[in-house]
């Protein structure tokens, strides 16, 4: 089973890696790190740097798709190969899952037309610009696309899809593994459940950010 | 304030990932990943490389230290000069943090003598060996060492961290950020909660492993 992660500069480390953990250890998986280029790949996480193992153009076919998210929402507008990779890689996945801002991707691959979909609460809106139908779920599965919510939502994202490959036992051992029985400090997780002057305060500054940063 | 993450080969991605996203976001911080030497660092999450970008030798103070664990339940044993940095980084240290096995690393620094803490739940009573009392709970605080159970637990650690450093505010402003608002598909995360069957599997797969592994 061949699982594709989508790696590109400015991407939220931890939207890849909570699924990699998981996914990485399903029986038979093999994962490949895709990039414009190998090498590494700068984060919006502090200068954390990841490694792509393959170019876009050493992988022609996944059976699942990982598109993470970015914090300035990216939409690689900018980087139609990547899209153009993406969209061919798709045709043939088996699934194909975004993390986060990610979907904003599927979204400007032409992927989400018409489809229910998801993304980080303080974006969800702007999936309409790519004719989804934004639905504040933590995991939106639409045919065979699967949209997560922001961050670390890919997590459950994940254990979801590996419920699906392998069965419920294999996933129940991969939680179990990552001794995944959360215990948040605070019960802020979601805009629904957060402080209005928390959520707008963040709200604020992230749309600035994207003002700043979105291509 | 500066914060140190420590690299290694081996290590588990999600569990330096999963805090970093976190406290490489508090007002003023300073993030410093580091290991033996610069560069690429081999995870044990299927070939996955991160970079640290700074050697040992360079870093000799961080206000918070954050020590990940691995897969092989690692002491870094065969590698005395961590266990020397980890021990002199912690000297002056405000906060001194681990997750997983990491506080197996730790313990063999000689931190943990007469205290309680905790680790992945497979590997629990390895922390007796270093002097230590295990305490099944998600996150263990002792004095200045906070340790964290499995994996995923280190995000709870680090929102917990954050707003001891930072204040509930900024901690719930981050945890709505990343979107943690966590919706595990099976209730099975720890081993009272999951089914003996599979605890038992994974804990002989675990244990096998590290006999093979552990240095």
């Amino acid at each position: 089973m061949q699982i594709a992660f989508l790696f590109y500069d400015g991407m939220t480390a931890l939207d890849a890696i909570g699924p990699h953990e998981i996914l990485c250890r399903l029986p038979g998986a093999k994962v490949q790190r895709v990039a414009k280029k190998p090498g590494a790949i700068c984060t919006d996480s502090a200068g954390l740097e990841l490694i792509a193992d393959c170019a876009l153009v050493d992988v022609s076919h996944a059976d699942i798709l990982v598109v993470p998210g970015a914090g300035n929402a990216t939409t690689l507008r900018n980087h139609p190969e990547v899209l153009e990779w993406v969209r061919s890689i798709h045709a043939a996945t088996k699934w194909t899952t975004s993390i986060c801002t990610g979907s904003l991707i599927l979204g400007a691959a032409g992927l989400l037309k018409g489809s229910k979909a998801t993304t980080h609460w303080a974006v969800l809106d702007r999936l309409r610009f790519w004719g989804a139908e934004p639905v504040s779920e933590r995991i939106v599965e639409s045919g065979k696309i699967i949209t997560a919510a922001g961050v670390s939502a890919g997590i459950d994202m994940a254990l979801t899809l590996a419920a699906k490959l392998c069965g419920a036992q294999v996933a129940q051992t991969l939680q179990l593994g990552i001794e995944y029985d959360p215990e948040p400090p605070f019960d802020v997780g979601s805009p629904e459940k957060a402080n209005p002057g928390i959520k707008n305060a963040l709200l604020t500054r992230m749309e600035a950010y994207f003002e700043r940063h979105e291509n």
